[in-house]
């Protein structure tokens, strides 16, 4: 990989990572201690005769509402780094100018900023009625939500221009899409479309009001390598140097665990949910959900199969 | 003051900011703001021409156990610093060698990192029966707490001189005691006094054991300027640019509001009581603690005025 540690530590021999969206751990750690030591290893290969031992100082971001509290008692005792949490959004300035040597984002930039407010204006073709995310939906609906992750991501490569230093590093990681695939291939648009229908289900049964349905949207994007592509480019501070589809590692074995699965995705969602339904509702849909799931297993595995996850690694111009 | 900005700012155009023991603010908020004016200030006298803009990253640091989520969530919203939490005992190191500054710490260097062993200690004549402090305490107490103070001040010394630039600026703030003056005069320790006799009339009661009370001892300590002038230059990495004995802000007006203070007292100090102590023995402790204070008004009024407030300016040489 084209990083350049003898250049990057010729002014200071600290190096200044971040790790963007890092949660409460302790994947952020995994990640962490994961580039220190490739850091480390890049450095002896570049300066085998160096006296000087690399110091490293990890930021730890996320929003203000992250539980850092559980991140920082829940740090590794012994860790080749020193670190910090560094609170707010990451479509905006986090750090001082030209202070960081490596960015980090994981499972992270699929957030939109908001929800496209477009989707919510019953006089425009981009109304989102009786659906809580892009699936299945008409083409305004995707132009609304493509052209709200083009621009949280022009804000982003704006800021991180800002902070990182020149021949700085900045891999991304987030679900994506193949370029020629439909979106409703993938077996999370099949999960969004299914937790809609159960949410109408609910709506025609009185448990639910349609209103609350249709105001209802998933600030979820996924792009395909080429969106990434020319959103990078239009930005213009960073080169590409690996732009690619994989498969997530969790993902590569065995049938898929459709409980565990709805665990994951409402733990990492319920706090949306909260916001507008009540407690009662999310549970009788999470429930009907998985049985919906269950129903259609074969149609499930198919998409979970698919290489979903985009890598993108990027070098500061 | 002798703080060189342009020469601090002569490597980089970020000024690193670490306010060690910053708890859950506000009070944290008001001094970085104020640290940060002072060296905007002090840069626009010595570089008057200059096109540069300073930036900031305010470092907070506190135990792991402080609530970081209440002071990342309080933030003020309009800073003129980047802000990042730091979790860890500033016993030890916590930032990199060479990157910060200036540190601030307020209020926090008078808690000791433990109890001194001997206090437990029933053999030994530093055992501290029937007290919780060292005020009116035989001499071997005395010396046991001023040791630990000696030895805490001294790895705090060393883990800074690692982390501060040369030319770097360190404020310590924290409760100090005239030279000449017996410790048992400062309103503090009369507060200690009356906790330790409180426990004893509870204990004689039954509602607490003797060997609880034995065991409980307060980790604060309260330095003279020439203790900690001695312990600054036995570590000889910083010279000494003020160190003074000030009143207290807060009390230099008006009558000593005893309800007030013991509240502040408690919430500072619960923590340690809660670890060794049932709540209901707690309650019953600073109910009656307040009661005895407010009999003694004029003795405490006379202590709680005296000039208390040790504040020392180092320079990192």
């Amino acid at each position: 990989m084209k990083l350049d540690v003898e250049k990057l530590s010729s002014t200071s021999n600290t190096i200044y990572i971040a790790d963007l969206g890092c949660a409460v751990g302790p994947n952020a750690f995994d990640a962490m201690q994961d580039v220190v030591h490739f850091i480390q290893q890049k450095y002896t290969l570049q300066c085998p005769q160096s006296n000087t031992t690399l110091q490293f100082l990890v930021l730890f971001n996320d929003q203000p509402s992250n539980d850092f509290n559980t991140l920082f008692t829940s740090l590794p005792r012994e860790r080749p780094y020193y670190a910090a949490g560094v609170p707010g959004s990451f479509h905006r300035r986090l750090f001082p100018e030209s202070s960081i040597h490596f960015v980090h984002c994981s499972y992270a930039l699929h957030w939109l900023s908001k929800v496209p407010e477009e989707l919510l204006d019953k006089n425009c073709g981009a109304w989102n009625k009786g659906r809580i995310h892009y699936t299945n939906a008409p083409n305004e609906v995707v132009q609304a939500y493509a052209s709200q992750f083009a621009k949280d991501m022009e804000e982003f490569l704006c800021a991180r221009a800002m902070e990182i230093v020149t021949g700085g590093m900045m891999t991304i990681i987030m679900p994506g899409l193949p370029n020629e695939m439909p979106y409703s291939q993938l077996a999370a648009s099949l999960m969004y479309d299914f937790m809609a229908s159960t949410f109408m289900d609910m709506a025609n049964e009185g448990l639910v009001s349609e209103d609350e349905v249709d105001s209802f949207n998933l600030p979820i994007y996924t792009p395909s390598p080429a969106e990434m592509a020319s959103v990078v480019e239009k930005n213009g501070h960073f080169s590409i140097e690996m732009l690619e589809l994989t498969n997530p590692a969790s993902l590569v074995d065995g049938p898929v665990d459709i409980k565990a699965w709805v665990i994951h995705v409402r733990a990492a969602m319920e706090g949306m949910f909260i916001k507008h339904f009540s407690t009662d509702i999310i549970d009788e849909m999470f429930d009907r959900l998985t049985k919906k799931l269950f129903m259609f297993t074969e149609q499930v595995e198919s998409g979970y199969k698919d290489r979903t996850q985009l890598l993108v690694v990027l070098i500061r111009k």
